[in-house]
């Protein structure tokens, strides 16, 4: 089976960034950066020691994977244009069936990085489940392989169970953080800091890494106290994108106790 | 200043239990348990080495402060059997302003423990933020030291502040926890474990403990990805429920965003 020791980043925003670093602390080689945007592509070559471009068809045509980091809108597009025969390519994105890059005279895969990475907040990038799939057991392999040297966690995931993973992430991290930033608005308008939150919130997720989140559920809608339910709605008022969310989260903490209680 | 060595709690559910366990481990006596159900009675004053009683009319008069834990709709109903003149008592609501317990020839205040009480897990309560308000000076002194035996982290709080955290912590845990549940659900059609996600939750939480939760926001939503958000909704349309809930707090972030940029 042969190694991939080379990679080219077509792409480079936010999971190009952290996957290439952990690519190169790890001793991959990113030959090359492409992006449309010019002034990315050069950032990311520079703190990978690397090359890049902004001319498709000036892609080097020898590495080992190329990586397909690009919104799931423009992936297509990009894929169009891409002339390298027989190269071994895989996107990145959590929504995006594997087929997409099937019949292409391409060799394919796909390496999802299950993490939410923003700018502002450096990741470990070994703490981070990598979901992969491919063509056929070789190239299953090679992924793998290459996986393992970035994360201690891969997975074999398929397109259907990676698409379900993302729209979970999505409930389970992008939603939350939401939910933090409306408790963070309603206590800024007492003068209350955030950070007096902090307790709660680590014990929240301390639960759910031992019992099953719907039956750890704590709160006055899991407890049907509709007294309590009414005051809040009444002091959220002001806000009433605030209110509609109180009332649908409530509602559906109700129906899935009903639900968890004829299962 | 006098010191508070005896407490009898009123009330015998998740709070009084954490609460009295902790103030037991910490050299406060439990004189004594009421609860109107006598099994949770006496099975909170057997943990405790106290005594209980169903019979409001019996409650000891010379404990040093009284601690109500029942629900916020049961509190007005017990505290007029209640005829201990003078007594010093509390309650450990969120939503009840202290005022309730007022013009009852009664001295007041409020403790209220800032987190997530679930009778399947044990809680650590010196990490807990304790809420405190009093009548006067020299009665929320008295909390105060009574609060920093059992808590490293005891806040003055006014009544409408208190209502704030409460509601900022029902989004914030009590909708957090909910949006894990259904994460659970969606993944367990897949055959994926929830622990998938545990690096994500981790990473989530690690974000807001140095950034404000506004700003630090990722996902489709906020990145506009209508294309990504419509594929979800598709994905989720036999969960009418999820798509409601998907559809309302997407709007609320790109809502957030726009109104973090014009402030």
């Amino acid at each position: 089976m042969k190694s991939i020791k080379t990679v080219i980043l077509i792409g480079a925003g936010n999971v190009a960034t952290h996957l290439g670093m952990a690519l190169k602390t790890n001793g991959i080689e990113v030959l090359q950066v492409f992006s449309r945007t010019g002034k990315s592509a050069a950032a990311l070559a520079q703190k990978l020691g690397s090359y890049c471009t902004t001319d498709i068809k000036k892609i080097l045509p020898h590495a080992d994977l190329y990586i397909f980091s690009v919104s799931d809108g423009a992936l297509e597009d990009v894929l169009k244009e891409f002339d390298i025969e027989n190269a071994f390519v895989v996107h990145t994105s959590g929504s995006l069936d594997m087929n997409i890059l099937k019949g292409r005279n391409l060799r394919y895969g796909v390496l999802y990085p299950l993490q939410t990475f923003s700018k502002k907040v450096k990741a470990g990038f070994s703490n981070i489940p990598l979901c992969i799939e491919a063509q056929d057991h070789e190239h299953l392999m090679m992924l793998m392989k290459l996986g393992r040297k970035i994360s201690r966690k891969v997975e074999r995931i398929n397109s259907p169970q990676r698409e379900a993973l993302h729209i979970a992430a999505v409930f389970a991290c992008n939603f939350t953080n939401h939910m933090f930033a409306i408790a963070d608005e309603i206590l800024q308008k007492e003068n209350i800091s955030f950070d007096l939150l902090q307790p709660l919130l680590d014990e929240t997720l301390r639960k759910v890494k031992t019992h099953k989140p719907a039956e750890v559920q704590t709160g006055p809608a899991v407890r049907e106290d509709h007294t309590i339910m009414e005051k809040h709605l009444e002091k959220l008022s002001a806000l009433p994108a605030y209110q509609k969310i109180y009332t649908f989260i409530s509602q559906s903490i109700i129906e899935s106790k009903e639900k968890n209680k004829k299962s």
